[in-house]
């Protein structure tokens, strides 16, 4: 498999483009979670981004990298959630109509963001193959263009900003750590951070129960993700070929963590940053804190990639 | 009753004073807050502040201006839990011993946060004249100097600061609205408030099932608080007499919000603003919110005063 082209270059551009539109999220520190972790942590805020999560950052890349024709077609998405959300608020500041599909199972808190944006909703059972069979549909119906949730290089160079940021608030840090569903945050993450500093080490985080991207990244093929059942409902995707070949060349680890550490991590980052996540992020935390985790000792920059959870169903309350 | 005197300088003293070891909070904004309100909404994150609750500011004020003679008896204060905590921190910080009386009823985490800053705590039956019997006993058996919650002027200043930083953040405020238990927080950035711009709104906020403050305003004369049934733990207290004075001087408002208006506010916060807060800071929007609330159309700052909530029972899952 030869390696896509991305490189620092683009991420650089894809933040030039897409500053208008999101925020430049904060980094947040805990001395208690410090001490925890046995390490300084950088928290990167991406539950304070639009929409909530750092998929505004890739969604707003790939819809404002259309020509004016192409962008007038509108744009089709699937997604559990936040890329869907993300693809709405990008289109809608475009000026275009974007038309979202979302399984019938997604967090009910992210199909109302997605119809607050002004999409078109479009729900589907929970499968890849639903998905994408009504994704195909509206595209034939509609003429729109198709931006995938992760598999897609400028989805991917829009990811990697929020690291361009993260070095320069932060620039003596050491590790980046961010979780890995469909490995399109990561492989932004990873593209741009080595290209600015490549002795940092870039860490992918997953669910021990849906470890395909560990296993992937071990085996040296994408194995799929079948159906893995684990609260982190944003990293249940395989992962992209793009983000896979991008994830092979530069990240260096894949660490991953059981139901219960996910959950503990997000109850600490609740209680000590007084902050709300989704289950998703508190997986890079829930690295960071497993008692054998070789990011001990360093300056960890911490990926919190979004805060779009269920408030009725915090997880900590259902065990 | 002649007006305590507390000034703007008193306060500005207070924050040279603690600055090394309180948080300068940010504030932050929600563009669909702002809608729902019907007014420009400047949150002041004093959930973000040391021990999770603006309580840090005065007791760092307090247990900074004691003598080296006094300090070194150490302090004792009782309170529901931030305050507590406050002390201890403020005393950890001095190095100087803090005995906290708490009553049984007290929110865990709140116990648990004023131990692990080290102080002694005492637990006592959930009412004042236990609290107040038992602070006493340790005062007489440890000569250590009581550090009142809010009847304090040099709490009142400290909790004033707070006003100072949003003022300078956003000059352009046209109003603070913050809740009121004790009324030290009020009072003090009504005092720094009008000092810096006299023409500035002040509006306390409290739960209408514990409106003892709003009807002390309308009387013109303390109305105990009795025993207020009200989610809003922090604010369950009498108005303190040097607080009430100056409260009297100079507060324009004092507004009431509904159990269901907290909670939804409270939820709210979770939810938009993707923060974690306690029921009493939710006090300050629910009273923004109302329908006929005299803020609309204004730039109002809002405190929201702290983030020590049981996650184990958040009050919309109770109801």
């Amino acid at each position: 498999m030869s390696e896509p082209r991305l490189t620092l270059e683009d991420v650089r551009k894809a933040h030039a483009r897409i500053r208008p539109f999101i925020h430049r999220t904060p980094i947040m520190t805990s001395a208690s979670l410090d001490e925890l972790a046995g390490a300084r942590l950088f928290f990167k805020c991406e539950n304070f981004q639009r929409i909530g999560a750092f998929k505004a950052r890739g969604a707003h890349n790939a819809v404002f990298s259309l020509t004016d024709a192409e962008a007038a077609r509108g744009v089709v998405t699937h997604s559990s959630g936040n890329h869907g959300a993300a693809v709405a608020l990008a289109a809608r500041n475009r000026g275009i109509p974007a038309y979202v599909v979302i399984p019938r199972n997604a967090a009910e808190v992210k199909k109302a963001s997605v119809a607050r944006l002004g999409a078109a909703v479009t729900l589907c059972e929970p499968t890849l193959e639903s998905r994408e069979a009504e994704a195909r549909r509206l595209i034939a119906e509609t003429g729109a263009l198709f931006v995938h949730p992760y598999d897609d290089l400028r989805v991917i160079a829009g990811q990697g900003t929020s690291a361009l940021e993260m070095l320069e608030d932060q620039p003596e840090l050491e590790a980046l750590v961010c979780p890995v569903g469909g490995g399109g945050q990561l492989a932004g993450i990873a593209v741009a951070a080595k290209g600015l500093r490549p002795g940092v080490l870039i860490v992918g985080a997953e669910p021990a129960q849906a470890d395909d991207a560990s296993r992937s990244f071990r085996a040296g093929r994408i194995v799929p993700a079948g159906n893995p059942q684990t609260i982190a409902d944003g990293l249940r995707s395989s992962l992209g070929e793009s983000s896979f070949a991008l994830i092979r060349a530069h990240v260096d680890e894949i660490l991953t963590a059981s139901e219960e550490a996910i959950i503990d991590a997000m109850r600490l980052v609740f209680e000590r940053l007084k902050i709300v996540i989704e289950p998703s992020a508190a997986v890079a935390l829930a690295v960071v804190l497993d008692r054998a985790s070789p990011l001990r000792g360093r300056r960890v920059g911490v990926v919190l990639s979004g805060g779009n959870v269920d408030l009725e169903r915090l997880p900590w309350m259902m065990r």
